[in-house]
């Protein structure tokens, strides 16, 4: 249970770090979209780890292949295999991890929930899990570019104390893509990544904030109580590895204003309505307004490090346990495509939901 | 859609703010629990309006009626139906809403999503919804407290900018219950209740932060992919209204530390494993560890305030709207029983899922 | 769990036979479907007990209230509570089945699962709680009528030997309701109530057969692998109170022939296609042809008879049972109603995921 | 949609006769339990095509691979992905069902559903989707047997007019397996394979019955309404292609009696009830009684016929097709395992669901 995301868009991702593979099937694909490989790997390149010098160096080439649903180019409406086949298959790399519970990694839990874990690289709690979402997410996000003419861009926002200048109704998927830690603001940017390198150097990790702007979101996309469009993006954020938090609009920083300051006053605008302000992050009583939608994702630093940290081994010993070989010291960058297949998933899931009853 | 939550405790809520009656139907609790309306009722007299002077004054008694599933007073393990009665029914205090949209309330992303809306009160998006989840809360919770012993408690954390001292580890209900305002920091309890008064006064509203923690709970529930505890959990309160934030453990404020700094180092005791710190929230790879689950939930300020507003009507005119009569200036003191309810909910269907699959 | 049936059109059935009343919530529904109570009495008025000497006497005015999910006569999109209050509340002629369980009941089985029932009346297992499912297919058989013309006419095909000649292609409502049978084969009708009478005066019950009909249902609603369109009405049918078979098209009397005696020809019409026979039943591979949906339901007779029959107390020792005061002779009258209802309830499911999937 | 099959322990299959390959994803397996492809291969090699002269000769090794949930021999917990690739990749043996829809296939259906069809071979309509169902039936009818000594055999009771004595109670996998046919009734298997045999000569098919029979089900699974026992198997048996058909325990033939005929005695037995008939067929409302479960299920004539048929091709002119190369002259010996692996999958999800809310 837990492994599958979306009512109509349904995914379900499969596979440990270490194994025959990691993958995804997307169930409920409209038929007739153009899909190919071509489609997907561009997505799970921004995502694979050894894209930079920045990132965990684990060099996975993660090819992705389709092995059902579509035919001639063009999806069938059935469900949807992709996989990409695990071949960074070096046990020993990790082999204190059979004995040794990672401190603030899922490994006691694991063993506390099934009584039992592949060590191996983290098995399923490894970030290579997130292969299938981002595979999965790039159908979506196609489908809503060229149905709707929805942009979802992602980017860094914030690394450790540093912030960037990032305006959602306008940032780009090219100025993203400019600089490897993905943040818009160039120079921003730079000092971000001269504090990534000295936290690598170090042996040491950082976290931060992941933002996403969803632009050309129709109105009336959502669901008014438990469904509610930032309710199921909250959902989908924070199930992201190392997400510790999630706001939308004005968020956490909203509550310093009163109602009549927060509030988003409403001007017509050819038989539909705008708002001049958009605190409310383009979701109003879970329902999409047609304003741009955007939110924020806590990530913490990640917890492997290079240095000993107190932890218990698999017999209920004491003991420490030091990072070795290499780790990701800031997961940002790749958090980056992460969050916008997230988001695409949920958006493209509401859309259905909403064509289904509200179009009938 | 979108009114069912939960897999296996599943409750789906129906009625409007006007109309018949609002309540819920539970599926899947266990059968032979203890169970009268006097175990639901007074967590509704902690959600209902008229409840103290802070907050919206609509009298309402929201007696709760059970209409199947008990008998000779226990759960039968069938479909449970509570409901409350709607009496405030004077559609007239809300006629101007039949022409306008209120901003920042659902009123015209309901029309954009289904063409029509019950203008009376606010109708599905009324906070009136939360009744039942309030209602099969408090069964979830009952069932929690008498099976583990776990307590949940929220509290009001923060209004506005005043910050209430609170430790996750020790709250209890009675601190809690102490004030109006539901802060257990009585010094900060009292300058919030004044703040509060005074914005009522100024016909505004303002927001906060509303805290939560769940000690007790065992390790190993949860999911480690989607349906993570977190994950759950943040969708659970972004379901809430007027919320547009979650974040749990050291959450966006774990994101100023390192790795070093940020894990939670592991000591063994009988067998278990205990942290030595806690910003992991009590959750570690989507999974309880067996700490207290703490986590932080923002609340905006409520959008109806005693003053006119820029808006449009449903010819798509310009135009202004005021709120009338009464108005709502804090929703936190309500939200507290309410985010207790849907933290219930997520834990004793995580408890349930846990049980399905790994005591098979 | 259990009592939830559809994916998108999804209703959630509450309620024991005694106790507050029984009732069900659709979530699903599309807006502004124009919606009351005189649209859902009359098919509760065909379902209730009391309408005719043929069925069990136990008079049940049955007046459905609508809670929630209309305003000013039309569906807003948001769950729809109707219920009907149960008035017949005597337990103390149902007292001895406190103590015995009912031979070919669920009362042993009840106990057998949960630990405990509502011995009232059969409690949650007594057809009373298919009010719920005639309500909510009331609106699922109006919405089917008036988007696609489609006609679902349920017909009483064979009652112990008897058997009715019916044509599916051509059987109407007028016909069905012109006896108290239900049976459109007049002259059969005709005997198939003297047979009821005398089985009545027995104090003994019969079975039979339930036909039903759906035409006009477009090509391409269904699904080909779990979700077929036969698969879902198979347990739609086999969740109805005693029923024990299901067969769809040539079904069981298929097997006699030959694959090319019992394939359907096709031939060209209109860009469409048009079978020549029927003996697919207007299904194909899961999905609807174009062609006549039919079907039958087998029932078998009703387990409580006017004499004694051994059986069990609730300390496990052996002991008779004898039903007393009214039986129902013959089930198949009142269950022409909920055939048609879950008919309606599973085409307007797969209208709605076809529309979501496919004219996306 | 319609590819996932099951709540707790709940399958979804992917994959076209012809591309990659096919499989299932299997999420919810209780982890610990001993699986490796040997578990799985056996029910696999009982259902793939070319097994014996009477069957489809479609040389198919069909070597099953697990990639995921599984490590060191053992279930995890998480989802276990099982797949097989295709080989049989001769689009030009079927070149002419790219033109024309064969008669009583799912070609026409799909395309008026999806606007397209993977034409090779039937796509995700041909019997090799049920790959990945008897594959993960295989775990399911590994964990009913280990934990609650539950047997579960299918057999063929009657091919076109020919029937087989069979007894429900003791019928053996070493009498099925004794004959290429899988009917325990030794001389009535013998004329079976002879009428398949000349059928199969004659160009021809022919269908018939499956019976199945599951022993040692613990009393009380099941759910009361819509998700019965009955309904779920029912369901599983109308998803199975070619099925038009099923009932449980008298089912169409118990209609000849009466309620005093019909009624399963009840005698007390250590605590618990046994019935002296079973009728019933091991379900009472819904729920299991401890009583041997029994059904049958009703398969149509395979459509592919060596002799030319009246059908319409894409472009919607009249034509004839004529089926070539290779047909399956009856569908029945290799719907056994079919039967017996979605019987698996039903009951195990019931025992899940049961234990999830009963024992909780």
């Amino acid at each position: 249970m837990g492994n599958t995301f979306g009512e109509l868009f349904r995914i379900t991702t499969w596979g440990e770090s270490h194994g025959g593979g990691v993958g995804v099937v997307v169930d409920g694909c409209p038929p007739l979209i153009p899909l190919t490989e071509a489609d997907i790997q561009p997505e799970l390149d921004r995502r694979r780890p050894g894209q930079s010098k920045i990132v965990t160096p684990r060099d996975e080439k993660d090819r992705v292949q389709i092995l059902s649903g579509t035919f001639e180019g063009k999806t069938l409406g059935s469900p949807i295999l992709m996989w990409v086949q695990n071949k960074d298959a070096r046990p020993e790399a990790y082999s204190e991890m059979a004995e040794k519970f990672r401190p603030s990694h899922a490994d006691y839990t694991y063993i506390a929930k099934y009584g039992t874990r592949n060590w191996q690289g983290g098995g399923r709690s490894s970030a290579r899990e997130t292969i299938g979402r981002v595979a999965a997410g790039a159908i979506a996000k196609k489908i809503l570019k060229e149905r709707f003419g929805i942009s979802i861009v992602g980017y860094v926002q914030q690394v450790q104390l540093l912030k960037a200048a990032v305006d959602p109704e306008k940032v780009t998927l090219r100025e993203v893509e400019k600089n490897i830690v993905r943040c818009p603001d160039q120079a921003a940017a730079k000092k971000m990544i001269q504090l990534i390198e000295k936290t690598r150097k170090a042996g040491d990790s950082i976290g931060g904030l992941v933002g996403c702007a969803a632009r050309k979101v129709p109105a009336g996309w959502g669901s008014p109580v438990f469904d509610r469009l930032e309710a199921d993006l909250a959902k989908a954020m924070l199930s992201l590895p190392a997400s510790k938090g999630f706001d939308i609009g004005s968020g956490f920083d909203g509550i310093s204003l009163t109602g009549r300051e927060h509030n988003d006053p409403m001007r017509a605008y050819n038989k539909k309505v705008k708002t001049t302000s958009n605190r409310s992050g383009g979701v109003q009583g879970g329902i999409s307004n047609g304003a741009t939608i955007y939110f924020r994702v806590a990530f913490k630093p990640t917890a492997t490090v290079m240095h000993p940290q107190k932890t218990v081994d698999s017999n209920f010993k004491n003991t420490t346990l030091r990072g070795r070989g290499r780790h990701d010291p800031c997961v940002l960058p790749r958090a980056v495509p992460m969050v916008e297949a997230m988001t695409s998933l949920v958006l493209l899931d509401h859309a259905m939901r909403h064509h289904a009853q509200c179009n009938f």
